[in-house]
């Protein structure tokens, strides 16, 4: 998988890509990130890639001629499944998306900055608008590190232990039960009783239990 | 406000706190972040911090004590307002949160990675529980830089521009209106009119009813 990152800030993204899974993902060539520096195809001198809102009002807005550029020149190189933008008001992500996009080859993440990109960016080259939640961030480049995240990680050979994965919260409309590790006693909290039988039907039973309990409990809306 | 974060992965979180706003807001004194290292906590010449679950299954957990050690640490220090862990089985994030949390002085944010933490650290220090979304990501240390950057941005004088964050989507229950800068026409792709007119009554009714049709056909959940 091959994503490219198009923003005016990819100083922020430098460390999530530098550590953990993802940096093992490219290590291992599982995946390959690479990031654009929008200001490079800016205009003019001053390399200018934003300008006031048409109609006034606050916040700069991001012009479609760098961003048509820069898109435009990546498209002339390879086939894209999906230009992305990371906006508020784009489709929530969630983890069925991130499986989607985990089979996909290659993609583009815009990263929005300032008030938003100009509109008609979107008509023109903007397959996909993908927001991670209900709320607003400084940029979409925490958005784009956060959906680079849940799908890199799902790509096969990135986590050491397959099963790891399909046992997440999400992937079986399921949140996790609980889970506890030595010691089996601490300041007088005890580890559960059935979890150290050693009755593996009993363990397993008790867990898809808790697992349905904690999800009426907390996200009644993802029990189908 | 200062915001305490406990990761075994702090280096991941170098480069969203040193750019864009989150830098700002620090080097102007709004804001203090503090990474702490869990492995200092560790048990033993390895320092170790986790372990396989009881029960059995995939995945390690991570232990209480190192856990129970560094959050008693720093609540020794000082009062906090909110012990919170991000995790996916958590309260959804939304704006509203945000806006809560923004007004609190001293907040700990707890990464959880692997399978997740030992149960009974959540009864013991967690006040709140918090997931950025309905996907899973490779730890809590990317939800980590959403929440704070989603928290910091509204303290008073981290924008450049207060209006800038009234105006963002979800803070009036509306997605923003299409937004267009200079120039009025490119490859054939015009502005709105009305955006031209200099008409200011007219452009703000037409935003507001974007907004709202907008609203309607891509979120009509967020509608009251």
């Amino acid at each position: 998988m091959r994503i490219d990152i198009i923003s005016v800030l990819p100083e922020l993204m430098e460390s999530p890509f530098r550590a953990s899974i993802l940096k093992r993902a490219m290590d291992k060539g599982l995946a390959e990130v690479h990031f654009h520096q929008l200001r490079d195809y800016g205009l003019g001198k001053y390399r200018q890639i934003d300008d006031e809102p048409y109609g006034g009002g606050a916040g700069m807005v991001m012009m479609i001629e760098p961003l048509d550029k820069c898109i435009s020149e990546l498209k002339a190189q390879r086939d894209y499944d999906e230009v992305i933008y990371l906006t508020p008001d784009g489709e929530t992500l969630n983890q069925k998306i991130a499986n989607t996009l985990s089979i996909k080859n290659n993609l583009i993440f815009l990263c929005g900055h300032y008030k938003g990109i100009d509109q008609r960016v979107r008509e023109l080259h903007i397959t996909k608008e993908i927001s991670i939640g209900d709320y607003v961030l400084t940029g979409g480049e925490l958005a784009a590190c956060v959906l680079a995240d849940s799908v890199i990680r799902l790509l096969p050979g990135v986590l050491n232990d397959e099963q790891s994965a399909l046992t997440d919260s999400f992937q079986d409309n399921l949140l996790s039960p609980p889970i506890y590790t030595r010691p089996d006693e601490y300041k007088g909290l005890k580890v559960p009783e059935i979890l150290l039988s050693g009755n593996q039907k009993k363990i397993e039973d008790w867990r898809h239990d808790e697992a349905v309990r904690i999800t009426k409990e907390k996200r009644p809306d993802i029990l189908e």
